[in-house]
């Protein structure tokens, strides 16, 4: 090779976008440890702790509880593959990118995509998705986004649990970004089957996605016609090989094992009620200091996940601009909008070790400087201080 | 959570099994640096690094040359999906674990699969590809792996790329244990279209498949006339988010691109010629140490490999406990044999970083105690002195 690149050094970041979130030092230092291999014992007995980690914050007893070795779309293609088969009628709420994704991964599985439609930022309503139920031959899933990144919605699901209980289909819901962040109740809510990410509200670098599967949809995947159109992700094959046989299936990314091992240690340190009460906190503290700059929140007021904020871009604001101003100028990232919200918002993510007090100061004085250099006024220090008020309160 | 278990450190180990091999101490710091959003400029500047190191090991000029985010296995599925449609005849060599994995992706992809069948240990002869090939209405690939990693049998591929264009057909290979060990040569070869892992002869962490795709696999993949059935795996939609336009599609694993771009700059520095040779030479002194024992290779002489050697259990020997010896007794981990070969080999493998001599002594010595505790007597000393004598010659 004529000329290789030299060290890499990544630029002093600050992640407030939607993911990757900020990673703990512990983590970052659990992955530069030496390797073992697959099927070293010590490697199965640490297989074993992130599979328990994993049912801690799932709040689920569900043995098939592991991580897939992909990012958190894996996850969601692993949950569909396993569960649908080629004619299943699948229901899934449409209103924003994870939901749309979900009903395209449906449709190259050869099932029937059931769209229950919102408008970006507005929740699925409860009627809408009866209806739908009501209007399929035997829907096989029900499947919903707990918290559509794109918009920042917080999508209630007990209800939707239950409804699809009752029309016999298996409830699936995408908690990439609420998983550690806000209350998941695999076995309390009676969910079937689950997927996350690792780089949202559990501050470990992507690339592997946590998946539950109970005992409903564990009968569906064993009781299944055709096998699973992907080799990689076929759950009968990752349980023989994540289960007690330990039968070879693939080569387990080790590193990105141990970091989610150490990621979920600090879950676990913290305590999912103080966790949860944190991104709530700084949530408030955040939407403090926005209304004083005159910026509001995308999504329907009483559905806001505390961790991904959708800020509308105001009229006549190069929204491009501030974002570049953020990351160039100040080294804090923040998210665009996507498909029809491009352009339209920022996305400020406050997930696991992002959530913090320093950091919501932070972004907000940025952001009231940037809103300075596109020829607004905000008051100086107007945002800092309401944010601070919530703090104090 | 009750009791959350401590940190984890894992053992002390030699790893000269068949993968993961050996990561350098820089590559492992690689990964430890600060997470960098997916979409930030210096993460996409990253992006291009690693996959113009990608060209230079695969010795292509493709540009649809990147990792895909999931361990070789996935490369594999990918290959698979993106190249083949429903109906269509794929003809594979099938004589270990990963031509018979191929065949039942190809079959799970809608698509019909010839197999060619060769011993175990034995390379597929070209006259058995061209007869398939003729049997076939019309093939759409050609795929053979280049190095079984279950039998250490390195199969040559320049005659079968010929006769795949001779046929009208692609030709696909594996090169999951090959890249970065023996000459692999994209474009001088003719070959369409490859995968790899990072684990093997590239000396990075599991977790990332390189993939390269030539202007005929580019032409079937766009031609296509059904979607890809993994959305995750789907190289159209891929190639926007490597490529100039930057789509978001999923995030991708930064930590681990970290590493494969430092592995690869490894290998960059040390030169493709001295790599190779360097794997020939501790192959050559591990197969005269083994010798000295009294060991035989299980691969077909003139076709074994260098990087992954399957040796032939000596009747009367406890395999499991030679290598539990090993493993707990000397921290030296090397692999047990799979599917028909399950309790009759052991693997050593000597990949990238793994291949250096004082491991090939180390490991020598080690089998010749192991095997004096099964009541073999070899001579003291006998396999480390041949293995010496290679290196002194």
């Amino acid at each position: 090779m004529r000329v290789i690149p030299g060290e890499f050094t990544p630029p002093a970041r600050l992640l407030l976008g939607p993911g990757p979130s900020q990673v703990h030092p512990r983590v970052l230092r659990a992955m530069a440890a030496p390797l073992l291999g697959h099927l070293d014992p010590a490697f199965v007995a640490m297989m074993e702790d992130v599979k328990r980690l994993l049912r801690f914050v799932f709040a689920t007893e569900n043995p098939l509880t592991l991580p897939i070795s992909g990012t958190g779309s894996a996850g969601m293609e692993a949950a569909i593959v396993n569960l649908v088969e080629p004619g299943d009628e699948v229901v899934m709420g449409v209103n924003g990118v994870f939901g749309t994704r979900l009903a395209e991964v449906v449709e190259r599985a050869g099932a029937t995509a059931v769209r229950v439609e919102a408008p970006w930022g507005r929740v699925v309503r409860a009627e809408q998705i009866e209806a739908a139920l009501r209007g399929c031959r035997r829907p096989k899933l029900l499947a919903l986004v707990h918290a559509e990144t794109s918009t920042g919605v917080w999508q209630p699901l007990e209800d939707a649990v239950r409804l699809a209980h009752d029309h016999g289909a298996l409830f699936l819901t995408d908690c990439v970004t609420s998983l550690g962040g806000v209350p998941v109740e695999i076995d309390a809510w009676g969910i079937d089957a689950a997927y996350s990410g690792t780089q949202k509200c559990l501050s470990c670098p992507p690339g592997l996605a946590p998946v539950t599967f109970g005992p409903r949809a564990l009968d569906a995947l064993h009781g299944r016609k055709t096998r699973v159109q992907s080799w990689y992700l076929d759950l009968t094959l990752l349980e023989r090989y994540w289960g007690e046989e330990r039968v070879y299936h693939h080569t387990a990314p080790i590193s990105m094992n141990y970091a989610l091992r150490e990621a979920l240690r600090l879950v676990a340190e913290e305590g999912l009620p103080a966790r949860f009460a944190r991104h709530r906190l700084n949530h408030a503290a955040l939407a403090a200091g926005l209304a004083a700059l005159g910026l509001e929140l995308a999504a329907e007021e009483g559905h806001r996940l505390p961790m991904l904020n959708a800020v509308t871009v105001p009229e006549g604001v190069d929204e491009a601009r501030v974002r570049g101003q953020l990351l160039a100028g100040r080294g804090i990232e923040i998210g665009g909008g996507l498909g029809p919200m491009k352009g339209r918002v920022w996305r400020i993510g406050l997930m696991g070790e992002s959530s913090q007090r320093v950091h919501v100061l932070a972004v907000l004085a940025a952001l009231e400087e940037a809103l300075r250099a596109e020829r607004r006024l905000p008051a100086p220090g107007a945002a800092v201080a309401a944010a601070q008020a919530v703090y104090e309160a």
